[in-house]
């Protein structure tokens, strides 16, 4: 069964690592270096992330010899050191999730699993979850009430449907997916022909589908499109947070993040192991390269280069919009100095040099 | 019953207050005073709100005799004139939301309410309503269609989940809530561990629960993360808006206003009395001070006193950000003088004054 | 019934366009110009993707002669030139999609229809559909899983309701439009009036109702809010994409394209004809005019003229906000500038003139 809570040295003993603190600290729960509030276990392997060693607010962290030597981790914080930090981690993670064996519960009798759908073993369907003609349902697939399988959708094995998750008709989405509930997988994209006559709009047939790869998790309230014709994809491992939108025929990599309430239109092509923040915005078109992030609030209208760092609103060079936005609050003071600057001319110019005022802030043109 | 509309003199009549303006005019609704739309019946009390009198759309306001000496009510609005406004649009309220006696239902046999559950007194549990295992309903609550209520999560007396509400397993909600349709409190936060070798994430168990407190409203689509460990929180009196989303451990304090598509990222504090205003996004970790007010779009990444307005994206001091945001679409004006200076200046030095240009705006460099 | 694949000839012919190319090729599917593969029919219509012809792999576009005119297409790819390349275009993708007869399934017997609601000719009623007391459901209306029409609401003919699509109570909903997953029309308005003495919001009554007119789509997990009285209304033919928030009281006009996460604050009215980009936001009480192009992430806090085009945030006019975010990343380097001016300014001031310096972009204030 997973554990609740561990003592430090409990974890340090089962995970075989030195402890430098107090041993009767209790941990809760487990958690991403830069994310983890107080109470839970971090680590850091990735030198990447070594410098947020001393900003965690985690009460320990598991490190290498390498990087505990280093002495950053801030006073209180513990360490656990052990060769293999990340290979630790997933052991602690095991143990902490190992919910015992799974309970299979079959198909409700409140459910309704059409007679032409394809069920797989193990299956739990939940009262009221619906699997339309033609569906194929993988095994150990879990659909909680109000979720919804379209006609021919496919739900890989060992894949969640949370409550009021949809996928619809012909969608395909693969094993150990999560869809939070909520979540909606291939409902028609936003594409309309105007009428040049009528003005009014002619609606295209979204006729393609919307693809979920392996390993996938949709947040709540998530809405992914289907295609105008092909398909849009989400690629393998890539995580969405809750209320993202992806747009008809965009193409998303494998192992992205994308954050809460962002959004990503139609047609553009997110590469691999991107980052898109909280409420930024792709347009269409576009093309983001391969481990680029994107900053929250970001409004991207231009193609994003492999590994660039991008953000504002249009997004430029994360480390320019950064120091622009510095700037910005002082556009009244630079405004009020330029028109010193311009009196301060003119009166050379005319030959009496007139000094600076006394205010500078009160000058405005 | 509840009435649809009324005419001034009758409200008048009904409240003991003293009528300036026409009688005969035809009251359909209630508003607050900045957002009340013409047909409706306003009140001001507390002084804050004295100067939206100037500017209200109201057809009528309730006022005290000192608010109405002032003068401050724009033609065409009447005033109803009593010693308490705030009593007496309550007691008006009342009358206009009285409904009668509530109808009680029961429990639909189309609904799916597990033999372990406790379900109180007088409930509607409407159909393809879900309640499950070991979960507590309260007295006269209303779970319509599609609502669903996990295993051992806990919903307090006199509250309703709209159609497709839903509650995860362990979670809490108080008392005269209302969890409007499609709401998701407790679906998992987005939390994961990249492995340095692969580039694969580990999911990280979330394996806290999700808190809402005593008269709460969440609005349709609002997304609440469980938490990593403990709760994330939602104190009492707090008025959550449509989409808005709730990262795990956020703890947001009590009597807060959370408009529509903002967004709160996990590890979040929010004092009480916040308002954070639509489409605004708080990053992790911040800490945002009682009485504070984010205003819309707003990206906030550092911490926020208690009383401070904070603007823009990045978030800056309120009155600061509207000064420079009045500059901002003279930057290209700012630019050319800037340039014209410079020219001016090197003529000076060269020792020949170059005067200025008659078009400022062409100078760029 | 729809075709699977089509002679490039049969095209021309069907869409009354001239060929230039192979009419003997064979066409097997339909896909954006940028993502087409060879065997694919694309098209260009928008001056901004004539570029994309000079690369694309489709075997044949869709053109205008203007733009057949260019000669920009690939060797081997043939053109179909006609008047209007998207209308036609439309008109190709129905044929391809054209799913013959509808299918009539009747009411589902896990469907809950009450007795007192009045259901039209040939509609479909899914399991665990909700048509509430009074309601009225027009003709070949589809309500699938999940879907809910509430006591009094009215749903017109051919309209469908996508899973968990919910109208509130007494809400009305014409012909012919379409409401994908999750969304949800006339929940209630956020509105609340704080008590001076306790801090507490006393709730406002949400009286009135949501109007959905017809041959309107309204996306998924879109939320339209129900009035504080009278109606918040959608226009006919207007288009609303996924998690779009419609506040109450809001009156958006005929023919509008509002894009997804964009957001329309209470008692605002927007116009006839009118985009609003995705992520943008309007504020309360504001007036659009028709025809106005609202930018993706603008910030709307005042009316709007017939007709304008507005961007930023806050918005002002389109073009002046792409001058000035021009100039944006260029504000550490214009503020070096001004610093280097007062410099030599003031030397010119003193008498000894200073020179520019060899780097302006290390001088700071």
């Amino acid at each position: 069964m997973a554990v609740k809570s561990m003592r430090l040295d409990e974890i340090a003993a089962l995970l075989g690592g030195r402890l430098e603190g107090d041993g009767s600290t209790v941990i809760h729960g487990i958690a991403p270096i830069q994310d983890a509030p107080p109470g839970t276990i971090a680590f850091v392997s990735n030198q990447k992330y070594v410098g947020a060693l001393r900003t965690t607010r985690a009460s320990a962290v598991l490190v290498s010899p390498a990087v505990a030597a280093m002495g950053l981790a801030p006073q209180g914080v513990a360490l656990v050191i052990l060769d293999d930090p990340y290979m630790a981690f997933a052991r602690l993670l095991q143990r902490w999730t190992d919910a015992g064996p799974r309970r299979v519960t079959g198909v409700s009798p409140r459910a309704h699993v059409d007679e032409t759908a394809r069920v797989g073993a193990d299956v739990n369907i939940h009262p009221f979850a619906f699997v339309g003609a033609g569906a194929v349902v993988g095994d150990r697939v879990d659909l909680h009430p109000g979720a919804y399988v379209g006609e021919g959708a496919t739900v890989g094995d060992d894949t969640i449907l949370g409550p009021n998750a949809v996928v619809h008709q012909g969608c395909k989405v693969g094993a150990r997916c999560y869809l939070y509930a909520g979540a909606v997988v291939g409902s028609d994209g936003f594409g309309f022909a105007p009428d040049p006559r009528t003005g009014q709009h002619l609606k295209i047939p979204q006729a393609g589908i919307a693809v979920v790869e392996d390993d996938v998790e949709v947040g709540a309230n998530v809405t992914i499109d289907r295609a105008v014709f092909g398909e849009t994809r989400v690629g393998r491992g890539t995580k969405i947070d809750n209320m993202v939108q992806v747009g008809h025929n965009a193409v998303i990599g494998r192992g992205c993040f994308i954050v809460s309430q962002a959004g990503i239109s139609g047609t553009s092509r997110v590469g691999n192991g991107v980052t898109i923040a909280g409420q930024a915005g792709v347009a269409g078109h576009i093309t983001i390269g391969d481990g680029a992030v994107i900053g929250a609030q970001a409004g991207v209208h231009g193609d994003v280069k492999p590994g660039e760092r991008v953000l504002g609103s249009p997004a430029i060079d994360g480390k320019a919009a950064k120091r622009a936005m510095a700037v910005f609050p002082r556009l009244p003071e630079l405004r009020g100095r330029l028109r010193e600057v311009e009196r301060r001319l003119e009166a050379l110019e005319r030959g009496s040099p007139a000094g600076p005022l006394g205010s500078r802030e009160g000058a405005t043109p």
